[in-house]
């Protein structure tokens, strides 16, 4: 069987266990979630046995002790996994939900009603346990699921589909479909553009990990593909701040975790409080090895005390602004007023979370209306873009897309819809 | 210039004019649309001359009788075009509206909003009209257009576009933006995959067409498409079917239109009905001048009728199951019960719109929840999907894809969201 023809296959079993899928009660998908959840805390030792292949694989490959650790699944991990699925269970199901329903004049009523979208392809990188939580996800919003992780993931990643997929069918029997979901079989490269092309079996391709990895898939995708590129995300401090609470919120943006993709990678500073502001913000972050990439006017307000070596200042470069450092490091500017803290975020930003601190509220909201990311805080952190934050109750990605999902994706946005109309023998003639 | 620089600086234009577009209030929005119907009224005489232009162009073209027609602007589509315009500005402003307000355990409150798109993308055949159509949907919801219409239009199409800002401006005046509709100033075939490789820019292309424009836009575009290539659309007469009724559904379905996307295509019979319906709805099909092309079944119980030349018959091919005719012509198939009938339709149809006659309900529903197309109805014509019988209020195409939107795009459907977060200096930490 070559390449395409395998994936195919993969494609077409996919699609028909969608249709069943779609039929499944809520009580039995959160009956056969429940029964996942058990059956991969019993598959343990298993699941650990398969995984030190795999760790294997990617001693050989030369991957990073950050790399293997994020690989790894100990009892601890493997129970999170369990406990993550019996949440997804306790979840409301977004599908059958009834988004509009209007009687029209000649007495057809027209509801809009929530449905899965159908094969759901995700992509993604070393971690396993993405495996158990992106499939349980789909599952529950009666999608089915293509999954292709890292290549020295692929023991840990098929055992767990496969006890997944056991652990259904034991709960409902021929009820469930047992392609359901499926791990990519192969670790071919070329098996993802050729799944990619399969218009008619796959609705939707969600990319998660590294910009390269994202940018990679787009560009061979022919499916619609819902993705974030990267959190390029800025901190505003307005010249009507609150400045301890900037200082505040600016810590939070960057340094509470600093490799998230809604950290902040930028402050702009009104330049009318730079001068009050920054010492301080600049002490605060050196404490936290915070390393500030300034622009001219910065570097000026703040070398006296780079010069006391309490923080490390480095001159910063055009291309810095455009960058994710997913790292302790924070460009630094000075700007001119609100529009140009708006002009900046549109150019050097990606879109995704930006906030302004400042007591001023006309400013407040017009950078809440101007600044046209996925999320726009005022006086809050750009960290909170997250599905559980939000209270979405799980989080499939976060979206920098204007089409369908933007900003964090739960299981709302998991689904279509499809309009039902019921008549009594309207015509339009 | 080279090309795709020339791309580039209209799709930067339209972006910087979407930013401006977004700020605009509804009442500026709604006078400008009226002062662009009043204008595109006036210039009546400007707008026929420089439409006999592109007719001699089509001419020397040997464009069919039928699409010069379709080129051809007299006053009346001069006058139909306006109150259009007048219709849009009249239909309530999706933008702004609240879709969800939340505010978390921490105090943060959570807005989710509708903003326009940005970046519309329209590619499209003869029609002039589809110029300010298109125009006036994307600008009432805040969206900036480059309009790309059939090349022999170019001297209509540039018009219209120049009419309609001239006039936004002079009601708005520097509120205005000139750039937030543009029409491609060339005909190079290459302007498409050049203006659709800019995803920085455009956020969204719809054509709108024959399958042939589609295909060849969805293989070459970068940015997102919403689109239908076709409308393969279905009528199943069930074994409970209320017969009469359904041969008024059948032939609305099929000859009120056969040219609009959601006209049928297709009639599934179940077997035990086939007998008694099919003779009278082929009597019926046969005053229309409808071609049956049949299958085995249908054609053994047809045939009596055939020999008395009430109606063509044609024995049918695999093939003619996935065509759209836009025509009258009508497969017709005799299959055994519900399941046969939705897999029929998941095989041949094109996902667009697709109806049941049956008395008995919980075939019905069984019909309305399995079907996976945009439109399925229950005792109605497919001939429904459109957004003016929907209650939309407008239409600027319909949908078979899955995300975003589905069926009938409206203005709702012209918009993306974002979330606004404010809050009094939440952290995450």
């Amino acid at each position: 069987m070559t390449l395409i023809e395998q994936m195919t296959q993969l494609a077409r079993q996919a699609k028909a266990a969608s249709r069943e899928l779609a039929r499944l009660e809520t009580s039995e998908k959160d009956r056969a979630l429940r029964a996942m959840a058990d059956a991969l805390e019993a598959a343990g030792p298993e699941l650990q046995a398969a995984n030190a292949k795999d760790l294997e694989v990617g001693r050989s490959l030369a991957l990073s002790a950050a790399m293997l650790d994020r690989l790894a699944l100990d009892p601890e991990r493997i129970a999170a996994m369990a406990a993550g699925l019996r949440e997804v269970a306790a979840l409301p199901d977004p599908v059958g939900r009834v988004l509009d329903d209007r009687t029209r004049p000649n007495g057809l009523r027209l509801q809009k009603i929530a449905v899965p979208l159908g094969v759901v392809v995700i992509i993604y990188e070393s971690r396993p346990n993405v495996t158990a939580d992106a499939a349980s996800l789909c599952f529950k919003t009666g999608n089915a699921t293509i999954l292709r992780g890292g290549k020295e993931a692929l023991n840990s990643n098929q055992l767990i589909a496969r006890t997944m997929i056991e652990a259904g069918r034991s709960a409902l029997g021929d009820r469930f479909p047992v392609h359901a979901v499926q791990v990519v079989p192969t670790t071919d490269r070329e098996a993802i553009p050729a799944l990619l092309s399969l218009t008619q079996y796959v609705d939707l391709c969600m990319p998660r990990g590294g910009e390269g990895l994202i940018r990679a898939v787009t560009a061979c995708s022919k499916v619609p593909v819902i993705k974030h590129y990267k959190g390029v995300c800025h901190v505003f401090v307005d010249r009507e701040a609150d400045l301890p609470m900037a200082v505040e919120i600016l810590l939070d943006s960057k340094a509470q975790r600093p490799s998230a993709c809604n950290a902040a990678e930028t402050l702009l500073v009104d330049r009318p409080v730079a001068a009050r502001f920054l010492p301080e913000a600049a002490a605060r972050l050196g404490a936290k090895k915070v390393e500030l990439r300034c622009d001219a006017s910065s570097l000026a307000l703040l070398e006296p005390l780079a010069s006391a070596g309490s923080v490390r200042l480095v001159a910063s470069s055009d291309a810095d602004y455009f960058n994710e450092y997913n790292d302790y490091v924070l460009n630094v500017r000075v700007v001119d007023g609100l529009q140009a803290a708006v002009d900046h975020i549109h150019h050097y930003g990606s879109a995704h979370s930006d906030t302004i601190v400042t007591a001023d509220e006309p400013t407040a909201r017009r950078f809440l209306a101007d600044v046209d990311s996925a999320a726009v805080y005022w006086n809050a952190s750009t960290r909170f873009t997250d599905g559980a934050e939000f209270g979405l109750g799980a989080e499939i990605g976060i979206s920098t897309d204007k089409l369908h999902a933007r900003g964090p994706m739960g299981l709302e946005e998991l689904c279509s819809y499809k309009w039902n109309g019921t008549g009594t023998g309207q015509v339009r003639k």
